[in-house]
This record gives C-alpha cells, sequence and structure tokens, in this order.
C-alpha cells in the first residue's frame, strides 16, 4: 500500500521547499524509486528561483534508514552477481547526494529518529541539520558486512577522523547530543520544537539575499577542495562578483544609511 | 580626528611585537589606510628576529568589524562599477591574511569584543586566539547581501564544516564560549584576565628556541595541503634540518642532563 | 637490565593482537631497536588473517615519551654532524607510522599514563584511541628545541587547527579529557577500566565481517586526501566490490530474515 504513495513529497511555502521521504513503512529506504524521486526533485529545485532554502525531512518515526538491502540482494540473481548494478546503484546514489551539494539553496535535514548507513550520510551531506534528543545517528553497515565506505565520505568531511573512525568501525547509534558535540549536526532541540526549529532556521536563509546565498554556497564547496593560496585567489574573484549584485549594493547602501534591509530582487 | 592617529600602533617588548588596530570609532575596520598599515607591519615584523611572538589586538571596546563598507561604496562610481577595485581590494586583503600565515612568529589573536566578517577572519587566520568572555564572533556579511567569501577560507579551516556554514549562511554572534568549543579559539578568559593571558600565551612562545618555533610553524601550514605520505617525507626533512640547529643540540643536551634550558642564541 | 628484554611483546587471543611497547625505565622511548621491533611486529600481523584488531599499549606507568634523545645525541658525532641519520631515522618512524596507517586491521591506543612526541603521535596514528583518566598528552618537542614536526603530520589531521598548534607551540600536557574534547582519543574511562575497556572496543572489531572492516579502513585512508567527487567515485567502487564478498551476501540474508549475524568465514 505505501508503494502506491509517491516516494517523495514535495511543497513549497514562503521561500521554503519541504522535501519529505515518504516509505515510513521501510523507514524511508533509499530504494530505486526513491532515489530517482529525490533526484528528480533536487533538479527541479535547482532551477526553481522562488525556492531559497530547503529542509529535508522522513516521514513517520525515523529519518532514512539507508539503502534498501531487499532490493540490492535480489540483483545477485544476476549474471553477473548483481556486480555491475551495485556499482550503477552507489554511482546513482552518490550523484544525488553530490546535486544536495551543488544545489544552490542551502538544504537543512531534519531529523526525528534513526538516521542510519546513507540515512546518515544525508545528513552529513545537508550544509545544516537540526536534530529531535530522540533522534540517533549510525553507519551500522559494518555490523552487517558492508561497511558504509560512502557515508564515510561525507561523515569524514564533517567528523574529526578519530570520532569519524568510531562510528564507521563499531556502526553503534549516538545520541543526538553527541552527535552535535562531534560536529554531524548544528542543533538539538526537544520532539515538538523539531519541526518549527528546521522551518526558523530556514526562515533565516530566506530572508537573506540570495545572490549572496547562492555565491557563497557554492565557493564554500569548491574551496574546500583547494590549497590554501589557490582558495584566496577563488574566494577573492567570488568576492568581488557578489560585490557587484544589485541586491548586494542596495543591501550595503541600507547598512551603511542604518535602514532595515530591502526587499531583494534577487537581480 | 581618529583617522589623524596612525591605523596601526606597534611596539615591542621582552621578544613580544603587539600590533594594535587603532581605529576604534570605525570599529578598527580594514579601510585601506589600515590594510596597508597592516601589512607593513607584518613585513617589518617578519624581518626582525628579536619579535619571537605576536600578539594582534584593537584599540577600543572591539577587535574588527571587517571591511570599510563606505570606501568600498565610492568606488561604485568608477567607470567599471568598481570591478576593478573590489578585485585588488579582496586580493590585497588576502595577501595580508596570508603574511599572517607566512610570518616566522606565531600571531595571537586578542579579542575583547566583536570580530565580525574580514575582522572573524583575522581571528582564524591567527595561530593562536584567546578571547574574553565578551567578545562575539560573526560571519555577517550574509545579512546585508555580501556573503563571507574569503573569510569563509579561513573559518573552514578551523572549524568543522557544519558549524563553519551556519555561522556564514545565518550571519549570527556566536560566543565566546561557542567560539572556543567550535575550535575558532583556544582559550575564554575574564575582560580583566585578557591581556594578561595573551600575554602569558605570548610569553611562552618566546621562552621556546627560535629555530624550533620559525621551522614548526612553516611546516604546519607546508603540510596541510599535502598528501599524508608526501605530508610525512615533508615534516621528516624538516626534522633533520631542526636537529642541526646549534640552539637545538644545546637544548637536547640541557634536557638529557636534567639542567633547565639555556639561553637561546637563535643559531 | 631491561635492554635484554625484547622491545616489544606481541600475543595474540580471540583475534585481538596486544602489542606492548616494553622498556617502561625509558618510557618506552622508540629507540632504534624499538622502532623495528615494532616494524617487525606490525608486518606480521599485517599477513595474519587470524588477527582482526589491534591494542597497542605500553608497559609500566606510561605509553611513550617519543624517540630516544641520547641514541640521537651520540650521533652528532658523525662526519656529517648526524644528518643522514637523522634524516633516516626519521624517515624508518614515518615508514613505521604509516605501516599503522597501512595495516589491514584497525589499532586502538591504550593510554595510561604520559603520550609525548612521537608517542603523541602514535595514539593520534591509531585508528581509535582510549586513555585513563590519568593519561596525558603533549607535543614537547618545542620545549627543548626540537619542534614536533613529524607528530604534527597526524595531530593536525586528528584535531582542529587553533587546537593542533596549540599543543604544537606551547609543547604543554593536555588532560585526557580536554584531548578528547579536541578529537585525540575516543574515550576516558578510570585506570582500573582501561584495558577492559580497549579489549570491548577490539571485542567489538573481531565480531565485525573482516572483508567489511579491511576495505572500510583502507577506504576511509585513501578517500581522505581526494577531493570530494573524486572520493565518492573510490567510495562507490570499494562498496560495491564489498557487496560481492560471501560474508557479506550471507550478513545481509541474515539482517533481511532478521536471525543473528554468521558466523564469519572471512571470504
Amino acid at each position: 500500500m505505501t508503494n502506491d504513495a509517491a516516494p517523495v513529497l514535495s511543497d513549497r511555502a514562503e521561500g521554503i521547499a519541504t522535501i519529505t521521504l515518504n516509505r515510513p513503512k521501510s523507514l524511508n529506504a533509499l530504494s530505486e524509486d526513491m532515489l530517482a524521486a529525490l533526484q528528480a526533485t533536487l533538479d527541479e529545485i535547482a532551477k526553481d528561483r522562488e525556492t531559497r532554502a530547503v529542509i529535508l525531512r522522513g516521514a513517520g518515526d525515523h529519518f532514512c534508514a539507508g539503502h534498501n538491502l531487499k532490493e540490492m540482494t535480489a540483483r545477485r540473481a544476476d549474471e553477473d552477481g548483481g556486480k555491475a548494478y551495485f556499482n550503477a546503484l552507489f554511482a546513482t546514489c552518490s550523484k544525488m547526494m553530490l546535486s544536495i551539494v551543488n544545489l544552490p539553496q542551502p538544504v537543512i535535514a531534519e531529523v526525528q529518529g534513526i538516521a542510519t548507513a546513507a540515512g546518515c550520510q544525508l545528513v552529513a551531506t545537508c550544509d545544516l541539520a537540526v536534530a529531535a534528543d530522540t533522534a540517533r545517528f549510525a553507519t551500522s553497515g559494518v555490523n552487517i558486512g558492508l561497511f558504509c565506505s560512502t557515508p564515510m565520505v561525507a561523515l569524514s568531511r564533517n567528523l574529526p577522523r578519530k570520532q569519524a573512525m568510531e562510528m564507521l568501525l563499531l556502526g553503534e547509534f549516538q545520541s543526538a547530543q553527541r552527535a552535535a558535540e562531534m560536529g554531524l549536526i548544528n542543533q538539538v532541540v526537544s520532539q515538538a520544537e523539531l519541526a518549527a526549529a528546521a522551518r526558523a532556521m530556514a526562515a533565516k536563509i530566506v530572508s537573506k539575499a540570495p545572490v549572496a546565498v547562492k555565491i557563497g554556497k557554492q565557493a564554500f564547496y569548491e574551496q574546500a577542495d583547494m590549497a590554501l593560496t589557490e582558495a584566496y585567489a577563488y574566494a577573492g574573484a567570488a568576492m568581488a562578483e557578489n560585490m557587484l549584485a544589485h541586491d548586494t549594493e542596495r543591501g550595503i547602501e541600507a547598512f551603511i544609511a542604518k535602514k532595515p534591509m530591502p526587499e531583494w530582487l534577487d537581480d
């Protein structure tokens, strides 16, 4: 029955797109149709200038439990034992994760329950994350013989090395509190406050000049892989470009005149 | 009136150079003359073998509020709308930041009040930082339409990724306590203790053999951009070179003989 | 007398190899014979499929106090003042450190007392670390004129930049508690519980499928030096390879059938 429902729900209000993983009975696993729907939704949002921030959440009690292991196991019957399929599946999933990184709009993970394996990777991949104190995080693949190698890429770029290794090698659940201490999430609130907290964070981003947010998010990930001198050359050019935007000119003028920020025109 | 005063004050005592940003009425903004004076001061200190550690502080109630937006806005009247000027300005500022990184002597930020935008970048760029519990940190450019792209280069190399993104996208002030938890600063003290705490930190560095500090600081940033195996080859050569210094020979001999460290000769 | 004892003890029980640095009177310093014995022990363990996890500990009250300065000082009498020897020594030491990184099995540092200079580097180099609340950590070379440049390579890949610089420039001891907060170690326990805590951590790793642990640990360090897109391509291939292992197939089948994990066959 749940399979008749769309795997991903998406709506937009006040500049905030909310993406809901919508297969609560399978803990919002990243099955093929879920991955395809999520990719399509991200591709649409990337082109939608009315969307200024994105919230990614899961329907039901949990955020996302990672890949759909039943679907994957079925492909062991393929002639090559599933090799081509598994390679394609992880490439598809990595492409989706990179689409979050490359999305012009910031993405906030809103986590109420478990976020495991590729579900934990989703949290690590989002630009920001807020969690209820009921949330729990694990890269648990190692417990069943499948190391969370792709989740590791995102996790190890968020957490200190020893703590990332601990999650990956021991596969144990981490509380929201420890996740915050390790740097995986930004904020812990009560479950009752979770949706409002994510929305408040998104609304703050919506209130900023779109050109600044767009240039900034892109520059963040571009410069992260550069050596220091190269990163400065790149970021200096990005900031000069930002200065030339009309909205930026108007914002700085308002600031100098001690007036409230103008309505942003996104130009 | 304040513009008649030198934009940067510099003095040296007991091997410690203290650089004071000296435009308290404009929150020590990094105007053109401030940047030029800071660059000149750093260039002098780089050549001064009597200086063993540097403290960077701001006159008045605050550390530094970033770029001078009025000065920048005036250049929108240029034929190209300011494009060439903005590019040159950010290049000049990045060069100054890199001069702190490349300075042979460690630099300690002493932060009493607000440190925003390029002012927050200064803190992130210094090797060490101590702050009063009254200090507040923000990369607030996003609030007026100008994302802190160059500050981001330093910030994202100090803070975990999610926390850096939070500061950059939301533009909110962070307390000294949270700044310490995120890794932006080393120590929080009361405002009454601030100057003494920075001085004590600098004095500890002055007490070390200059050759060790100089080789070590340079090697730190060089190897930071290298892959692991390359970093080890580089650091091993740096450490062998360090072993051959006369001061190092004398220090190790004193240690083996359980004697106090010798007067360092810087040779 | 202690020099008659083997510099390194090694035993294996229940899949866990315990390596003990065995020169307590010299604080388990990494003398030439200690380095050679440690390298030989690691090389053996690398080939031993019965070993699934490694504990690295020090005999006596302390973990390891770094290089043997007397041995090094003696070589100043060489024709070249020791230059060739020092270069070779640091290369030998770095090779041993990289052997821990490249070892197929995870290595857990068990730290009861001081871990200084290359001893602190050993802790930073291990995949995981547990310490007694009596443990203390320092990169103290700077205090005697020899900056901890090779320890810095490991330290700066574990700690935030400002905190790494603080340890390296000031050379002061850090408590186990602060070491945990900075990310250098995973867990602090009482001294009475230390051996059991390290063993429990190792036993958890032994309980996992060897193929997953081996692929995962290797992939972790390989992808750490890659840019994001490259890292995803690499990790996706590693995960597809992992899926094709027989143990992984059996583990996932048991998981889907809600059965306990099978006995791993390491195939």
